[in-house]
């Protein structure tokens, strides 16, 4: 593509070429065996490796926001991924739950709020209705 | 949340509280080592585990297409991620590559485009301009 590609800081890439029912991969890394979440098979599926790299964007980028602001390292990130639709027209919904403790909630809120705009994964998805974001005290079900 | 989330097929989560050298895990499945993307230190990271969700979803995607259309199963997905940026600005950059064996470029095309529009992970990704999508017949470096 463009130059936008050449000033990369780091490039990766996956692969699966086999199907649902397969193996993901990183050349010369992780590889995953995979499975549709709809049955009992062993292996992970998309849901769960978006919301790894999501829980892991945002709390690296909440570990760094911390950092800045001489806080200690207390944020948790939950990302729940739901499969829903019918045949040919499913969609993933996505909520990330927020935690920091020894922060008011205010605070809590506005370090969210920070990380939401500044990670990756979730400038990424920041188009899409159904991403949401919330600070939470605790880790609930939706 | 609301009925969208009750209505749900399957739900799943993933949680990392340690930070991005740490672990990321799925409660009763899944977990990884991980580590940043810039140091040499063993574990994956959020680049790698978006673009195995990317890969996985649009090749079980392609698969159910290819079986819609009574056409052997030949896709093969390759997702690259870049990042890119400076401190506090960073954005990761995402190409998806489609290949298609046994079929002409045109319709490798058609089935990628129905690809994109269907595929749950391209989905949420669709509203960003740093996601883009491609048929070739061979996977190339960006």
């Amino acid at each position: 593509m463009t130059s936008r590609w050449q000033q990369a800081l780091y490039t990766t890439e996956g692969i699966n070429s086999e199907g649902l029912e397969g193996h993901a991969y990183v050349p010369g890394g992780l590889k995953v065996q995979t499975s549709s979440p709809l049955n009992s098979h062993p292996g992970t599926n998309p849901e769960q490796l978006l919301s790894l790299s999501l829980s892991t964007c945002l709390e690296a980028t909440l570990e760094a926001i911390e950092r800045e602001h001489q806080l200690p390292h207390t944020a948790a990130v939950r990302v729940q991924v739901a499969f829903i639709g019918e045949r040919a027209h499913y969609e993933f919904l996505v909520n990330a739950q927020i935690k920091i403790d020894g922060v008011d909630f205010k605070t809590a809120q506005e370090l969210t709020a920070e990380a939401e705009k500044r990670c990756c994964v979730s400038q990424l998805l920041a188009g899409s209705q159904n991403y949401t974001v919330e600070t939470v005290t605790k880790f609930t079900d939706n």
